[in-house]
């Protein structure tokens, strides 16, 4: 079967593409001495997952407590929850998770902490957990060395815990490599005086866990970073591309879409919208949904639902009814993450399906 | 079990609410002598839409012929897919449903009539056509009345196919009930063309279908329309209430989340983010992504993949971590369409799961 033989919409992967973005990071992580723990929310799919462990990856990371039982049960038994626990029932299940697998969570409050802990307690097994501090993004993290210190203190008198270092997310650097400087250079100030104040304290930080896809080939030169947790770079998108990570050809999800109609002057309704897509939108200075990738000129302008409106007014022919295109998302996490199964080819040849197990694991 | 008791995030369906939405719609159609053929889209349940034709509606809207499919198998007997079918694979599947279902869909290119011709021919069945025109969104249909004609002529012509009327969405029509006036002309004046070509052609136009949720309670005034396609109508959201459709108590859904970091000053983050209640946008003036009803004055101002970002310098106190909070989408249709089940509560108190069906039926 070849990928012109799908119905659409259908989510493409190349795996091709998806082989060399995996080895690529996992040979910049060796060359570097960093543990490579990639997020999985990207692909949700155990199997790829697996195929980053192969690859050198010391283990995964995943946001929700859903994502990390499907993980665990697809065998792989090293995971990261980057996501504070705070309801009673998601941290007993993580504690039973905790009898079969390594598992850790990141937090930036007692209360986040001392509900982790009654579950562990409970289940009398070990969470490892890592402090989250904010370096300059303001979701989530704790503001200053002080703070994190108390936080890391309080852990370690908590029963069913262990404080394993500290844990943080570069979501603010969002620009070409080449331009990220005085960004990271922002944030080694802070991570310098955090392991000041650990060290006067006295108390060990085995784990700096850090890194971004946009920054995950810079990694190196965040100060004491020893794992990174990139998940884009396995398959990239349109966002990605914009800034330089990685060619055109690295990115390996598109889109393979029909026409359906050009029934309105300058338009081409194509069977892929926002619930194919995500409405994510594009990063500035970027404008649009997507990418065509055999009509370069026409805009992906909006979506309805079920509905790409293309503006092809600036290209030289219009596309018909019943014609194909692929399209490069937006954000394809947020893509994947609308699909039960995707298909993935070799230079069109349709290899195998990939069904995204963790999908709609919000709890 | 009370509502209080879910783990988040957990989207809630106020069933009195939808009750109440559900009849108030039927009641209108009754007395106005319109058919009411409800767009599943938003709830993608099969339950639902059985109480909606329980309540009065001759029958149900979809999409995509998956949604079609999980529907009739539900025992749905007349279903309009209001999409067009433009892949051989899809029309052989509506040719199928056409067996055991009363079948149409619209379209607007007779491409796409072909290929619904050849499948229907295949299997020996019937399918229903309407030829959808556009009244001003841009989206699908044809420009003229003149163009109208030929296609549904070019559909009387063609094996397999019925010719049943004319279809319409009013999309643009996104304003208070008060001020649809002149646009509701401007479509008059355009559909009042096409009954005289029609008319001079001697063609029928047995059914006209038009409506959406905004302009629902006007379909009365637009000329010679037979049925209306609602689907927000069941649940509304944050975009229906900004522009007057139903009262808060008329929003059936509202989704529950738990504060799960408040570290970063004037923020709070809720385990909900663009995969809990997608990334769709408010309809201007509107901004932000959703309204918190327990903290009205927190405003959230954007989505991470799980994390949804509350500024709360607004207001007098601080969700804490482990609070829960409810929340009213932009878009329901969206929301709905990332989780697999909701649930169904009468005052707080759960009365039952909902399965979302229709979920992931992209093709």
């Amino acid at each position: 079967v070849t990928v012109q033989e799908l119905d659409t919409p259908a989510v493409l992967v190349d795996l091709d593409a998806l082989d060399r973005n995996i080895d690529r990071m996992a040979r910049y992580c060796r060359e570097r001495g960093l543990q490579l723990r990639p997020h999985t929310k990207t692909h949700k799919n155990a199997g790829i997952a697996q195929q980053q462990i192969d690859a050198g990856a010391c283990g995964i990371t995943v946001a929700k407590t859903g994502e990390a039982e499907v993980m665990a049960a697809a065998g792989i038994g090293d995971i990261m929850i980057a996501y504070p626990i705070a309801t009673p029932s998601k941290a007993e299940r993580v504690a039973e998770l905790a009898r079969s697998c390594r598992i850790r969570v990141s937090l930036d409050s007692e209360a986040a902490a001392e509900c982790l802990s009654i579950a562990a307690s409970k289940a009398g097994t070990e969470i490892g957990v890592l402090v989250e501090i904010d370096v300059g993004f303001g979701r989530c993290g704790v503001a200053s060395p002080g703070e994190s210190l108390a936080l890391a203190r309080r852990i370690r008198a908590l029963q069913g815990l262990r404080f394993d270092g500290l844990m943080f997310y570069p979501g603010q650097i969002r620009k070409p490599s080449n331009e990220q400087t005085p960004m990271i250079e922002e944030v080694n100030r802070l991570l310098r005086s955090h392991y000041q104040v650990f060290a006067d304290a006295g108390i060990g930080i085995s784990t700096v866990s850090g890194g971004s896809t946009p920054t995950a080939f810079r990694s190196h030169e965040f100060e004491g970073v020893t794992e990174i947790r990139p998940g884009m770079y396995a398959f990239l998108d349109r966002n990605m591309l914009s800034i330089g990570v990685g060619e055109p050809a690295d990115c390996a999800v598109s889109v393979l879409v029909t026409v359906v109609s050009n029934a309105v002057s300058g338009r081409a309704m194509v069977d892929g919208g926002s619930k194919t897509f995500s409405s994510d939108s594009a990063l500035a200075p970027l404008t649009g949904f997507g990418s065509v990738l055999e009509a370069p000129e026409a805009e992906l302008m909006g979506f309805s639902e079920e509905h790409g409106h293309l503006d092809v007014s600036g290209c030289a022919r219009s596309p018909q009814v019943g014609e194909r295109l692929r399209i490069i998302p937006n954000h394809v996490c947020a893509t994947m993450n609308l699909h039960d199964r995707v298909w993935g080819h070799r230079g069109g040849v349709v290899e195998r399906e990939l069904t995204v197990d963790a999908r709609g694991k919000l709890r």
